[in-house]
């Protein structure tokens, strides 16, 4: 048996089995954003890494060395920021073909800065390697959470509202137009690349969402609505149904998921790397979490409610009709 | 200009501008062998990452799977020792081939396990991705050090003994042995290419050595006698002599060495990942730190001297004579 046969969900398996040697110490190992960890003082550290492969998640003839550094510690932001935290510290490896022109790496590490510099983070160390093969960053970060405060992909239950903040499927329409020669205006053009190659995680967002009552279960947009509910669904124990008339989609998005004969929501579903929050709220909570949200200038959008575990993951069509949504497979969406 | 004409410390030094934004969470960022981070609590914290990549730091049909993930945290491990500190907490990222078996995944990550069991370390998260070229296995690993007791490379000063423990030139021994075919009894054989493929990290030696006073300076040796030297040179703005007589090398690793047509000053200068200790320690210290050593059955052996950062880094050498030893460059010491 191979891995094509396997998937990323079978290894995580393998993973999971006897990992946690000082149980003490740990709140929450793997299978969220991030892991939880019981500090000294009665504190909270959140810690996380992700990898980007040439290739794989970039192609060096879309994205900028600038770009490559910038999303890769980005994409860690956002998982601490799917917990309700504070980003804090990094570090960060690279393996870089001998072929690379230093100026380049220079550009790379200019990324890193500039976003490291908005969040405040510290990158503390690393370590620099020859690759035989592709371009190959991973970033470990560190960050903090009220204790008590983290939010779990586990929280939850049905009747509670389904929240995303911002838009979705703009990162999808920024791939389209890079691998495809899409027509559109330049603004929008600009606009959905820049989702794509340099993504903002919401960080304040999440910190606020995070010290808010009511807010049940958050987690960050990454892989594509559907993969995300289905993460929530299967930590909760729960069903989903989303409301597709709701969706937020900016409207020269849904033009150009037409133009490229897809539908808008296989975007929204599978498209990922939206980086935006998704999170779930008691029902009796919505009023006052709403208030807060509009005050803080946060948009944010009612895009579903939580159901039970048996109906499943599924989308209310704009036709009124009901599709389940496969705990496995994509492209279910093409309208 | 491309990377071959930089290396890593061109890197280094491109990384270690304006990366801290938040100071005051900083005790030592990039320049050791892990960042010393202020908790809450007044607790110190470690933090290091190290990258292995198929081609670079292992071949596979040299190391079995298991070893690629043994070692892989092993070396991690082995620089939270270098520091005093007692790793805790760890993520794993691997980009894996798509031919890549099953089996051979949970291979390495039994690997990992049967480390991470030795030394309690918690293995919290991870991303598992995909490699269009080789295997790449990228660990970050946090570690607990009591406040004020981490030992920095800077820590030397002129008149320290330096130190190592165990032997030197082992894991040299054994790529030779696996690269060539030479000529070894079995024992020595298994025991010099296990040294190379599943190094054993000096825990509890390092944090003895971070309890006692007059320890000075600490490094691990992954690469090489030569270059951690340097490091301490650098580091502490001092020189090293080393005496040559004094190193402490397996004495069939010396016949090896001289069956491969090398000096064993060669490995044990140049050969490196034999994940030793090495340490400074105040003249005045040496006695009460000795017997401490003694009483924990840590092999040890004074191998040199701390000396003005003028007489810069060299070895007296078996017959008397003095040799510099470059602050870049290798192979200075074939017989």
């Amino acid at each position: 048996m191979n891995l094509s046969q396997v998937g990323e969900f079978g290894l995580i398996n393998l993973l999971n089995k006897k990992m946690i040697h000082s149980p003490a110490g740990v709140i929450a190992g793997i299978g969220d954003d991030a892991a939880v960890l019981q500090c000294p003082g009665d504190c909270w550290q959140l810690f996380t890494t992700d990898m980007m492969v040439e290739g794989i998640h970039f192609r060096l003839d879309w994205s900028a060395y600038f770009d490559v550094g910038y999303k890769a510690l980005a994409v860690n932001i956002s998982d601490i920021a799917a917990m309700g935290g504070r980003p804090s510290h990094g570090v960060v490896s690279i393996a870089i073909p001998g072929h690379t022109r230093v100026e380049d790496v220079a550009e790379l590490y200019r990324g890193l800065k500039e976003i490291a510099g908005k969040h405040k983070v510290n990158l503390v160390g690393g370590d620099t390697v020859k690759s035989p093969g592709p371009l190959v960053v991973n970033i470990a970060l560190l960050g903090e959470v009220t204790a008590g405060r983290a939010v779990f992909r586990s929280g939850a239950r049905p009747g509670d509202t389904i929240y995303t903040t911002g838009n979705l499927g703009t990162a999808a329409a920024g791939l389209y137009l890079l691998s495809q020669n899409g027509v559109c205006p330049p603004e929008l053009r600009d606009r959905v690349i820049r989702a794509h190659l340099r993504p903002e995680p919401r960080v304040s967002e999440g910190i606020l969402l995070g010290s808010l009552e009511g807010v049940a279960a958050l987690d960050d947009n990454s892989d594509g609505l559907a993969a995300e509910l289905r993460e929530i669904c299967r930590a909760s124990s729960v069903g989903c149904l989303v409301w597709e008339k709701a969706l937020p989609v900016l409207p020269g998005v849904r033009q150009l998921a037409s133009q490229a004969g897809t539908g808008v929501l296989d975007w929204v579903m599978n498209g990922g790397e939206d980086y935006e929050l998704l999170f779930t709220l008691r029902p009796d909570r919505r009023k006052p979490v709403e208030e807060a949200l509009h005050e803080a200038g946060i948009p944010f959008t009612a895009i579903g409610v939580v159901v039970p575990e048996p109906e499943g993951l599924s989308v209310e069509r704009c036709d009124g009709t009901r599709e389940i949504i496969a705990m496995q497979g994509y492209n279910h969406f093409a309208e």
